[in-house]
């Protein structure tokens, strides 16, 4: 898909970015919205939901960009890596806590396919009561 | 591989079972380690590098458990999820936490998905500078 | 691999091009077919499949492409995405067609992870009748 | 997360269980949302959006199921098969169809790992106009 | 899918079933096949295929093995790692030979994030010559 | 991250690319190294896990090489496939055991599908052994 410059914008796509730039308080609006903008309808879901779940609530903003950046490096989606690992760093992300990040999901990588590989079956200990 | 029971373990993956019952101050040992104890080397290797990684650095060990199960989850490792699951409300996780990062968790898989579909090119912003 | 052009073709592989160019009604033969022609019995093995299985069926050869598209974004693979969209377009994909797919996808990926996540066991409605 | 039966919900969720039990016509309320409820915000985000996406559009809501399950079997989530399966069912996907669905997203699966292993470039005809 | 019994068999699957039995010398045919026997078109495709790239070639059919399972734990599909751990042990895999590849998989799945994560560049040196 | 020269490695850096040269008998350290050299503890956490696993055992370590390739090819990691592909040339992989090893990758992939999609239950006689 064509990314859609300002210009090119629907009245509903321009008025999902207006929220984009109030709520970040800055112009730039990265081209996976720009991407996005072809479907008015998805725009606004999307960005909706990621307002609201990345906000604060029990887990800090910070914390959440790095959950997500675990997800994605496992998906291996690079535009996510980038546009999160900025995301991120804008919140006070440092170089020690993104490489304690990638140690976690490298070894969560590791033993998802040892557990997986060996067969092992979950621990009664670790079952849900009923 | 059949899971090994305490008597049937090597002198050399007994020495792991004594570590991990000592770093956490519990006799149980859960059938992840009794289906690694197979190879005592890759047991000591992995339980040395869990016990390093998982440990309190620039992130707070829950959060760490939080990153590992987002990995996890992204997987669809079941194991992974129950046993960590575990250790994560060992070290505080409330049910709050863990439905914001399912949250986060889902929207980064749905988002990866659209980066990836709608072939979003890297900002120039986002690119390391060289 | 390097991609091979249609004179370092062997007998074996040249046979499968003159295939897909009576198929396609094109002399365009694309860069996967000239990777793959290193190994001529590869090569006519997942050419007969892939004519077999997006040809018409219960399901219109358009569906099946979108199907295509579903199960390579979900996998992240960029030559395929590309290449299948055009085939989708050529069969008369909209770009309201591909923003719905997309759409489904994003939901069916995050709530994947929901469902895995959330550890949720399959309703005795949705099992199979012994 | 341990289900949550009828008695248990706070009014909140009941209010989308009631919204489900409605648009469905019928009293049946699968697992999924009985262990999303305890979040009613994200369980009415999620339930709000699959009403959307799954609704006739340019794709025909049987499709849509059908393009839903390709994805859940690339993730491998058996229980989005098991529901979604019974999902497409109702709206009337045959065996006939259910077995088209298998090849393709066998046929994708095999052909991304070609694709990626074979490290096919994107060719310039399959690359988007500037 | 049930599985279907022999006497359900139409012809056309049963002729696949019985140069199962003879290729492999063996009465049992397992679940999988019973499957894709709704099929007999597909059940015939992924036979022909699977004794084909199975079968001794410029590697050994036990290292095939390994090799699908490498796949298959990557992927985290149990049956496919119950079935193939099978024809892998029936074909000389010893616990240490499935040891190590636990091994290098678990540590393949670990180094493919952290190139992800890290946006590793590939070296010059690895690239394809023209 | 940025990658890091030989004039910027830390002290226990450049005893972890020290040994990596002499290991490999050669002057030429990659680019993953130099990335995950700026976290010191983890270089060499990952090149010991490296060196050792990869190493000859049970099996060779040409094969070694194509079962870290089949679960790299799985994961769609580009660095991984290419820096392993070179690898594996230099320890006697022709391109004969290459579209091999893609055949069979090819196989799994599309196998693993079916048998998640078609939802077979494990047959008992590929059940363990109580």
């Amino acid at each position: 898909m064509r990314l859609l410059a300002d210009h090119e914008l629907s009245d509903a796509a321009r008025a999902v970015f207006d929220d984009i730039r109030a709520t970040r308080k800055s112009d730039f609006v990265n081209n996976f919205w720009r991407a996005l903008a072809h479907d008015p309808v998805q725009l606004r879901q999307v960005w909706e939901e990621a307002k609201t779940v990345m906000a604060p609530g029990a887990l800090d903003p910070m914390i959440k960009e790095l959950l997500y950046i675990a997800a994605s490096v496992t998906n291996g989606c690079q535009y996510c890596i980038a546009s999160h690992g900025a995301a991120a760093r804008a919140k006070g992300m440092s170089e020690a806590h993104y490489m304690e990040l990638m140690a976690v999901v490298g070894l969560a990588n590791k033993t998802n396919r040892l557990a997986v590989g060996l067969q092992v079956p979950v621990d009664d200990a670790f079952k849900p009561l009923e």
